[in-house]
C-alpha cells in the first residue's frame, strides 16, 4: 500500500517536473491500478459495518472513482475520444476480457470442466445492458443519417441518462434487497485486508483525492505519451486506460473463479459491467452538462456494434448459468479483435 | 357508447363546419380511441357464438380496424411519414408501453413481485418479429448502402409481405387449434359488456363504418393541427396516433395484469404485436399497390434499429415467463426514449 | 456414382470443346453436386475406421472440398463477389433452406407435431455464429464509416480468422471427445454405401481430383453463363453455387428428419454452419493471403445484416430444443426474401 502512494507521488513529481511523458504515463497509469485496489480494499473494511450486499455495490461505485475521474479531467482537457473510448473501454474489458478469463478459470476449477451459475443476474445485467444499446444504437443511427433528431443530441441523451439511471436505481433497489440472505456467506473477506473503521475510511478519503490528482497527471501525459509510443488515442482508451483502471476487479474476479467461488466471481464482473453502462456513462453524460465539453451517448459506428454484439455475447454465452471453456476464450477472442480495431483507427 | 358517437359526430361537423383543426384533431382523435372500443366490445358479444379464441383473433383483427383506415387515408393523402408512423407508433406502443405497465400492474398484484405467465407465446412473437425485423433490416441496409436492390423495393416489400402473411397464417391455425380447450377458462367476459346477437352485428357494421369517416377527418385535421402546435408528423405517428388508436387494448391489458390474470394480459399485447408487424403491416403493404402512394418495408434507420432492438428487449425480458418491475420500467423507459427521437424529428 | 464421374467428364468436355457456357455451367453445376455426394459416401467408409465423431467431422469438411475449390478458383479468377456470395450462400443455405426443411421434415415425422432435439449443439452453433458476426459487423461499420481502421481491413481480417479458427479449435476438441459415447448407435450407415477401404481411400482422392477440375470450369463457365441468363453474380453465389455445392448436405439432413432422427439431422446442418463460419471462410481468408485477389471480411451491408439476423433467428427458434411447423416455414421464408435480394442485387 505503502508502494502505491510512492508510486502516486512519484507520478505527481514527474509530472511536474517535466519527466519524459511516457515515464509520467507509465507511472501515473500503475499508480491509478494501485490506487484503485487501495479503495476497494479501505471499502470491504468500511462495508463491514454495513453488511456484504451494500458492500458489493459500494466497492462497484468507488472501484470505478478511478475511472470516473480519468474521464471527467479528459472531458476538462477536451479530449472527448479519450474520454468516449475509456469509458467504453472499462465496458467492453470487464465484459470481455475479464468475464472470458473469469470463465477459463472457473472452468478449470469444476470438476467437469464446466463452470456454473446462477443465471438471474446475467439476465439482469442483459436487460439493463440492452436499454444503454437501446440508446446508444439509435443516437448512432439517427447521426449516421444526419436526421433532425441528430442535432439534439446533448438532449436526447440527457433524457436517456435520467431514465437509464431510474432503470438501474429500481433494480438496485431490489437486488440489494433480495441479496441479503444469501451474500453472507458469499463474501468471505481475507483476514489481511480488515482494517479498522476510522482508518479504513481515512484511507478512503486520502485514495479517492490521490485517484483525483494522479488521473490529472495521467489525462496530461497522455497525448505527448501517446505520440512518442505511435498508439492511437482510441487503443489508449479502449486498452490502456481500461485495464490500468479496472485492474483490480479484473484480478480479483479471476481469483475468485479459480478457487470456485463462481456467482461470486460473475457477480463482480456483471455488477461492474451494468454499472459502467447504465450508471457511470449517464452520470458522466449528465455531469458534463456543467463543463465545456459535452459527453453524449454518441459514438463511433464500430464500437456502437461492439456494444450491441457484447450485450448480444453475454447473453448467450452467461445466460444460461454454464459455461464452457470455448466460450471463455470466444469472449477475449471477442475483445482481441476489438482491440485489433482500436489498435488502427 | 352514445358518448362515443356523439364524439364521432362532433368530429364530424367540427371537420365540415371548419372548425379550429386542433379541436377536429383531438375530438376525432378522442372519438377514434372510443370507437375502438365499441368494436372490441361488439367482436366479444359476436365472438360468443364461436369460442373464445376465435374471438380473440376476430378482436385483435377488428380492434386493429381504426389503425388500418387511419394508414388507408394517410396514405391516400400522400402522408406517407404519417402512415408509417402509425403502424410502427402502434407496434412500439404496444410492446414497449402498454407490455411494460402490464408487467408492472402484474408484479404489483402478485404476492412476491414477480409476474409469471407462459413463456410459449412470448417465444412465438419473437420469431414472428424477427421476420419482419430481418424484412426492414435488409431493406434498409440496401437502401442505405444505395444498392441495385433498392431500387426495387416495392417489388421486394410486395415479396416479403406475402411470405410474413403465410408464416402468419401457418401460425395463427395452429395457436387457434391449440388454445381451443384452455381458452374458455381465460376469457370471463362481464355481463354487462353481452350484447344480443344482431344488435352486436349491427354495432359492429355502424362501428367499423364511424371509425372510417373518423379517421378521414383526423387525416384531414393532422397536418394544419400538427403545425399549430409545433409537433413533428413522427411525433404525431409514433405517440399521438399510437395511443389514440390503441388506448383501448392498452387499458384492457393493464386492467387484466393488476387482476392477476398474467397470461391473458400477455396474450392480449403480444398477439396485437405479432399481428401488427407481421399481418396488419405486410396487408397494408400489398393493399397500397391499388393506391398511387406506395407503402413499403422502407422506414427511417431510427425506427429500423428501435424495431430490432424491441424484438430483442421482447425475447429477453418476456422470454423466460417471469417479469420483475425493473423490467416493465424499462420497457416503458424505452419507449420514452424513442418519444424523445420522435418528437426531435 | 459412374453418372457423377460420367457427368464431370462431360463438364471436362464441354468446357474444352467451347460448348455453349450455360450448357458447361449446369453440366458442371450438378457434376459438383454429385462429386459432393460421392466424397460424403467415401468418407463414411473411410471413418468406420476411425468412429463416428471423427467421421461426422471429417464428413463436413470434406462436404465442403467442392466450396473450398470454387471459392479457391473464383478468387485466381479475381471473382471476389462471387467467392463471397458462394461462401456466404453456403452459410445460409444451410442454416435457413435446409434447417427449415429439416424442422418441417421433423415436425411431419412427429407424433405431436413439434420436433425436439438436444438444445446444446445449437447454443454452441450460436456462440460460434456470434464470433462470425463480431468481425464482420464490425468491419462492415468501419468500412462504412470509412475510419482509419477500415485501411487495414486486410491485416485485421487475418488477426480475426486465426482467433476464429483457434475457438472452432477448443470448441471442436471438446465436441469430439465428449460426442464419443452416444454417436456409435446415432450414426447407422445403409449396408449399400459401405465400401473397402482401399476403395473409399481411392474414391475420395479422385473425388476431390474431380471437384478441383469441375470447380475450375464450373467458374470459368459462370460469367458468360450469368450475362445470357440475365442473372447477377450475388444470385449466383447465395442461390445457384449454395445449393449446388451443397445439396447432398442438404438432402441427408432432410431424409434424416423425416425419419424421426431429429439429433442427427440438426447435427449435421448445425455442424455444417458453424464450420463455414468460423473455418471454412477464415481458412479462405488465411489462404487467400497467398493469392494477388485478398478475400476479406468485408462484405455486403445486405448480407451483413442477414448473418447478423440468421445467427439470432437459428439461436432463437432451435435454442429452446423445441421446434414448430410455423418456425420450420419462418426460416424458409428468410431464405425466399433473401434470394429476392441477391437476384436483384
Amino acid at each position: 500500500m505503502a508502494l502505491v502512494f510512492a508510486l502516486a507521488v512519484a507520478a505527481g513529481v514527474a509530472s511536474l517536473a517535466g519527466a519524459p511523458e511516457v515515464a509520467t504515463f507509465a507511472v501515473s497509469g500503475i499508480a491509478l491500478a494501485g490506487l484503485a485496489w487501495v479503495i476497494t480494499v479501505a471499502t470491504e473494511s468500511v462495508g463491514d459495518r454495513f453488511g456484504p450486499a451494500i458492500t458489493g455495490v459500494m466497492q462497484a461505485t468507488l472501484g470505478n472513482l478511478p475511472e470516473l475521474f480519468v474521464v471527467l479531467f479528459a472531458l476538462r482537457a477536451g479530449e472527448v475520444i479519450v474520454a468516449e473510448t475509456s469509458i467504453l473501454g472499462s465496458l467492453f474489458a470487464n465484459a470481455l476480457l475479464v468475464l472470458g478469463l473469469v470463465l477459463l478459470a472457473g472452468c478449470r476449477a469444476s470438476r467437469d470442466g464446466v463452470m456454473r451459475f446462477h443465471p438471474r443476474l446475467p439476465q439482469d445485467t442483459t436487460t439493463l445492458l440492452i436499454i444503454a444499446v437501446f440508446m446508444i444504437v439509435l443516437l448512432g443511427l439517427s447521426v449516421g443519417s444526419a436526421d433532425p433528431a441528430s442535432t439534439h443530441r446533448v438532449a436526447i441523451s440527457a433524457v436517456g441518462a435520467v431514465l437509464m439511471i431510474t432503470v438501474y436505481g429500481i433494480w438496485l433497489f431490489r437486488y440489494l434487497r433480495e441479496s441479503r440472505p444469501t451474500a453472507e456467506e458469499e463474501l468471505p473477506h481475507a483476514p489481511a485486508n480488515r482494517l479498522a473503521f476510522p482508518v479504513a475510511l481515512g484511507l478512503l478519503a486520502v485514495g479517492g483525492l490521490s485517484a483525483a490528482l494522479v488521473s490529472d497527471w495521467f489525462i496530461a501525459a497522455l497525448d505527448p505519451a501517446l505520440e512518442t509510443l505511435h498508439l492511437s488515442k482510441q487503443f489508449a482508451g479502449i486498452v490502456i486506460v481500461a485495464i490500468a483502471s479496472n485492474a483490480v476487479e479484473h484480478v480479483s474476479g479471476v481469483v475468485l473463479a479459480s478457487r470456485g467461488k463462481s456467482d461470486l466471481a460473475v457477480s463482480v464482473v456483471k455488477n461492474s459491467v451494468s454499472q459502467i453502462a447504465v450508471f457511470l456513462y449517464p452520470a458522466l453524460v449528465l455531469l458534463s452538462l456543467l463543463l465545456s465539453t459535452r459527453l453524449t451517448f454518441v459514438i463511433q459506428p464500430v464500437y456502437v456494434g461492439a456494444l450491441a454484439l457484447t450485450a448480444l455475447a453475454l447473453w448467450q454465452i452467461t445466460g444460461d448459468g454454464e459455461a464452457y471453456p470455448f466460450e471463455g476464450w470466444a469472449l477475449v477472442a471477442l475483445y482481441l479483435i476489438l482491440a485489433v480495431f482500436a489498435y488502427f483507427e
